[in-house]
């Protein structure tokens, strides 16, 4: 029977993988994974696994949505156990649902297993709260770029309300975000940039409307980055990352 | 050195805990944990760890939140190797920054693990997306009781845009949500109730603004449960899950 398990790989860190996601790493046939997966969850294939990479980040032409689909078809037909394999959440504007409709149309069964998505880990691993009881009680997850290259209307929408606003895949506008928060909340409104959200290579900016697109270009922040805006930001903690508390002992290798 | 790790649960599903959360869960010397945790992760913990329930849903008289911040430092200072065991993410209206904060400010050094949110997971795992592409590019997510006891003013807010919405802890006000949902976006704009995601008592029940109460009371449906509206809902695909997919044997015990 053909099937499909749509996986997600968490934020960065390989450790932040579920349980069950690994255990379909592991069995799978084949599995279908982009630039955003760790090496490190790649590693645990079994040795007759196809690794097939499909992401956008290399030399090679990449791939289009619609090969990608039917790939993941003509794979799941030959054999069967197919993983498709994608970096934070595979629905956190992630494509998976189109991949799934599309499977399910050939008549793949197919499964989800979720994971990890930075859209909010990010927070809370540079010690940024989602909300802050009495002042508001909601986050408003955004994506920074449409199809069409432009920001998200609905990014202005989002500014006009007291939501922390949290901005995926932004960082590119970044200059024009921080215009658009300073004119709908002012010039003051603390934001922050996180980048590589649980990888040693994570850094944490921070600023306001104002400042903060050039706090980020001093720090030379890179892609995949997050955009978080609202009062939650002057309460950061610091929280340092302290690979002692627990043993280094591999659990994924138990 | 008094240490704390605070690590999300995951959403119901034993198996969709974090492989870094599961090592923290085996290693650790004291776990303070929640109703909403799997027994199943709590007899992961070793035989000489102090296992401390500290949720709400039981006979015994509560912990006040002020109680449950002192137990942890509490521990942390007898004991080291402390783990604050929630279900889903402890940061997602969670409080785990308020325990975050107090244990910092007592001198503990401290970690998060984050954990599989319901809020985005259990739409995919019910087939329904998070957002549709060229329709709206954000999701909303809103906690559906405050303090008050009265519905969050940011509901009325979200109401008012494109936003996918999703409402956590909601499902007492569904009836007051549904009406208020019907007056800003119509009687017909599509709701959707996910009972329990990720276990086997999982149930979703669709409808709109004007049939999701009745829907719900009909089938029963129980806490935890979130609430999702949008046009999002109409796309649903039927996911069944298929333990068959990949082989039954529990990786946790690996």
């Amino acid at each position: 029977m053909p099937t499909l398990l749509i996986v997600g790989a968490g934020p960065g860190d390989p450790d932040l993988i579920t349980m069950k996601g690994l255990r379909a790493i592991r069995t799978a046939n084949v599995i279908l994974y982009d630039a955003l997966v760790s090496p490190e969850l790649i590693k645990e294939a079994s040795n007759g696994c196809k690794l097939v990479y499909v992401g956008k980040r290399r030399a090679h032409k990449e791939f289009s949505q619609t090969e990608i689909n039917q790939l993941l078809v003509f794979y799941a037909e030959r054999y069967s156990r197919v993983v498709r394999l994608k970096g934070g959440d595979p629905f956190v504007f992630g494509r998976g649902h189109e991949e799934m409709e599309y499977a399910i149309k050939n008549g793949v069964t197919v499964d989800v297993i979720p994971g990890i998505s930075s859209s909010y880990s990010a927070l809370s691993c540079a010690g940024i709260p989602l909300t802050i009881r009495g002042v508001n009680e909601s986050f408003w997850i955004v994506t920074g770029t449409v199809s069409s290259g432009r920001i998200s209307e609905d990014l202005n929408k989002a500014a006009k309300t007291g939501a922390t606003i949290i901005v995926l895949m932004g960082l590119s506008h970044l200059d024009e975000i921080a215009n658009l928060i300073s004119t709908a909340r002012g010039k003051n409104e603390p934001m922050a940039v996180i980048q590589q959200a649980t990888l040693p290579t994570q850094k944490v900016v921070v600023g306001t409307a104002t400042t903060i697109y050039q706090n980020a270009m001093n720090e030379n922040i890179i892609s995949p980055a997050i955009i978080v805006i609202g009062k939650v930001v002057d309460l950061r903690l610091v929280v340092e990352p302290n690979p002692e508390i627990f043993e280094k002992e591999n659990a994924r290798r138990n």
